[in-house]
């Protein structure tokens, strides 16, 4: 009898498939470098289109006015990351077409007054520090005073103020797309007086590279962009119950920021208007108890590619496969502690503080609700180290948010800024990219307040949100009909909580026909269930696709 | 153009699907119970099957020889519960036949001595407190001393002690089956002496029905049982977000057990080896602040005739249809509050209580992780009041333990003794009737073990378990091909947590042709969705039957 054995855990781990046992009574092991199986629904080809930062939104039904004032705290600390945000230029005015947003509506009318001629020597005037920054485009002049608070990237974008936006927009190529032209074209003021043109266009300067600094990579790492960097983990760093640190995948959405640990500091503000406190990472390494635990950090958006073909509807967005999942140590004081510190009663919290924000020194934010961090089983770290060394600088160092059993969205790298509110984090992360709406409801015209943010995630073989232990995985080899359940490993997790995967595998004791399909669901321990298939959970953004994994074997 | 409208909200509310609106727009509200749409899974008939008491095992992978010594903390308090049941015996030799357990193997065979004969007299002297208690069936004399601990109603069979058993089984019908009658003979000494036969049987004495006392209960209420009381919510119960308590769903294993409130008390043991503490209900209420929630309580075997319909196999228990789920109004202390009284230390709990223990004077038992309990947001209460009223006997009066988020069979009613302890409560609908296990696993050879018991329950429209709130309602007409979203209406809930269900309305702006389909299906905030079939999470047990919903139009 032919044999054979699937070796599982993560969602990635069906990869690993391996080929049907040449030795009779299926006791061979397989490398799991030998695969036999694909997804059924891997993308084979992954075009270069990334689900980049928005322009950022205070109020959240309709698009908002450039100059909308921003009034609440909670805000100000967004901005404050995007103001010591490291370099660069240009950042998205505008996310990938394949998002939902409509152009910002203008409160007046400001056609580009046409036949007004600008001289370089007065553009140049308008640079960072001016109180109206102008950025040139063609031989377009623009000015973007009123549209730096909404630019995603934050201030980033006066690096071109004075001058050129287009040497930036030669490294992130993102913006170019006619969305976004059309969205700066409503600052349009005039064009760059022909005296100063060279063959007609504008004389470009060299610029830097903002991605010049990112680490160097693992060639295993499975890649979807370059920059930032997206990659996945490829099936040899899924095979294991802690990822090797090289082969854990690498969620960018910026360059990484270079942070000089001797100055490196974090605030807190408590949102109760006592004065701001800041700690060194020293501070954060010897004056609180340090914890480790095991946590998995999972994309909202693995799988996507699968829920694509699955549904047959293409959702926006980076087309991961099954390897945006990885499970590492993690080790630093629990932030309960260090908010008890700076001054936050635990026993008797404000009532108007609902929610943690985080900012990351790459101008990123995100926030999770409080009671995920006040909840002394939470294990909601600082995390100075992973898998027993220094965090290194792709996954957050010198310190990142580390919030178990909840999207990887939330666990903000470089984090420098910890602001408690009675909202949530008003980045688009929060707001919009990391939400799940109705297969229905389309990108256009949606609002946003409809769906609430991710936070803790479904069960998905072989993980869930919460920490929720995975208590079964049911294995069918004839599409559904029958099931047997794998054998799921001995659990290795540290924490107070199941906020690890769980490895499993199984032995089929009869060859598989090439071209039959092997489906593995998981089931945690509040028996919530993966949804059979793909359709009735699509969403646009083409997050959490839970479905049932159906692995093709192949010959 | 004709119009439908769906009111819904609980699992039970599609089954209020009103007609077609005879007026134009669609703009009529009917009645409730105008009922024009039923689950395509409702079962026509309900034989009166029960899944109720099995005998008690201290171990779980193998039946229990009747002398097996108990010496566990915890199996005590189970035990205990029994002493004080009230009387009535008889209760379950055995448990349904549809059950997956295997009679226990007695220690040592003991043949019946065919041809040894016993006077009625000498037969009278094994009573309750003899040493050696003896029952009578048919002409059959049985000595059932090795019996008792593994008899799920516990020390109430000792009732029958002395005399024939017969007469109670007229009321408990459930034993009048083959597998009871086998367990029985394994005990069988001997025969009744011809010369006390009349007509060749055994005079019958008149007994006590246990159910006489039951209360008077609401003709409305879709009766499964009525001895034990297990009844349904009506339709019209569904509507409103509390149920009225008349028609609050009613699911008992025993008798309701008559307690006098001025002797009630409550024996908590801490499980630390300190002294037991008492309370009484004055105690209760007086003594530590009170609390309101609003709750859902749902039996875990709801909608099990539409799992055994979708599925096509046969699922053991009560045949519920979806109005085993309803929602009210607690209040009482939280259980936290009188365990610190008691001398637990909440901050810094020890290590081995993992578990509280609950045992009601009916004898049924249960328990939660003891991180339930000791949860400042988790709301567990010993409720006295239910909507605003002094709890009914039908729903545990004087005092029932309301854990909310948490299947019904963890809310033990008419609760006595409380017993934290390092492991779960001992008794089957512990260890055994409430798990669920992979659709592949037959009850023959089950490994108990092999599933936890089902604590927090997975999303099903429109509640979900784990106080996870309620995001989206989603629903077809087309078969799943399309779906839209139903309005979820404001929330009224009370408590920390989402522990009530989310109602709902749905106008559908064309005219359903009958026998068309109405597909339902909730989202709960973790993004977790109920599965499209049953199939898949068929269990034996037929627990947690959370597939979509599918309603038939008709005429």
């Amino acid at each position: 009898m032919k044999a054979l054995r699937i070796f599982g855990g993560p969602s990635t781990l069906i990869r690993s498939v391996v080929k049907p046992c040449q030795r009779s009574g299926g006791l061979g092991v397989y490398s799991h470098a030998s695969i036999s199986c694909r997804p059924i629904n891997q993308y084979q080809t992954r075009p270069f289109i990334t689900d980049i930062p928005r322009r950022i939104h205070s109020q959240h039904d309709s698009p908002v006015p450039p100059t909308k004032q921003r009034d609440s705290k909670a805000i100000t600390a967004g901005i404050l990351a995007f103001t010591t945000a490291v370099a660069a230029l240009g950042w998205t005015l505008n996310g990938p077409d394949l998002n939902a947003e409509a152009p910002p509506a203008r409160q007046e009318t400001k056609d580009a007054p046409k036949g007004k001629f600008f001289r370089l020597d007065e553009i140049r005037k308008h640079g960072a520090d001016s109180e109206r920054p102008w950025v040139i485009k063609g031989t377009g002049v623009y000015d973007i005073t009123d549209w730096i608070e909404s630019h995603p990237g934050g201030k980033v974008v006066l690096r071109a103020a004075g001058s050129s936006v287009e040497p930036y927009w030669n490294i992130f190529t993102i913006h170019k797309k006619d969305d976004v032209y059309q969205i700066l074209e409503q600052f349009r003021i005039g064009d760059v007086d022909p005296l100063d043109l060279v063959d007609g266009c504008v004389p470009q300067e060299q610029v830097d590279d903002p991605f010049r600094e990112d680490p160097e990579r693992d060639s295993r790492l499975v890649y979807l962009t370059e920059k930032p960097c997206n990659a996945e983990t490829p099936p040899s760093g899924l095979t294991s119950f802690i990822t090797d640190t090289p082969l854990f995948y690498v969620r960018h959405h910026f360059w990484v920021p270079p942070i000089d640990p001797s100055s490196y500091k974090i605030t807190i503000d408590l949102g109760d208007g006592s004065d701001e406190k800041t700690y060194t990472l020293d501070d954060l390494r010897t004056k609180f108890p340090q914890h480790t635990i095991t946590a998995v950090l999972q994309c909202s958006g693995n799988r996507r590619s699968h829920m694509s073909e699955g549904s047959g509807r293409e959702a926006s967005g980076l087309k991961w496969d099954v390897g945006a999942i990885s499970n590492a140590e993690w080790r630093g004081p629990r932030l309960r502690d260090v908010l008890r510190d700076a001054g936050l009663n635990l026993e008797d919290p404000p009532e108007d503080i609902q929610h943690a924000q985080f900012s990351g020194e790459d101008a990123y934010g995100a926030s999770v609700p409080i009671d995920k961090v006040m909840d002394a089983r939470g294990d909601v770290l600082l995390a100075c180290e992973m898998n027993g060394k220094i965090l290194p600088p792709d996954h957050g160092y010198p310190v990142r948010v580390l919030v178990p059993g909840v999207t990887g969205a939330r666990s903000v790298k470089w984090v420098n800024r910890i602001t408690l509110s009675e909202e949530e984090s008003e980045t688009q992360w929060q707001r919009r990219d990391y939400k799940c709406f109705g297969p229905n409801q389309g990108r256009d015209a949606v609002n946003w307040d409809n769906a609430p943010s991710i936070q803790e995630t479904p069960v998905h073989y072989a993980v869930s949100g919460g920490g929720r232990r995975i208590i079964r995985v049911d294995i069918s080899t004839d599409n559904g009909k029958t099931w047997d359940q794998a054998e799921i490993q001995p659990d290795q997790s540290r924490g107070n909580k199941a906020w690890s995967w769980a490895l499993w595998k199984y032995h089929c004791g009869r060859r598989l026909e090439p071209g039959s399909t092997v489906i593995v669901k998981a089931i945690d321990e509040t028996y919530n269930v993966q949804p059979d298939t793909h359709g009735p959970t699509f969403n646009f953004r083409g997050n959490l696709a839970n479905a049932w994994h159906r692995v093709r074997v192949e010959d």
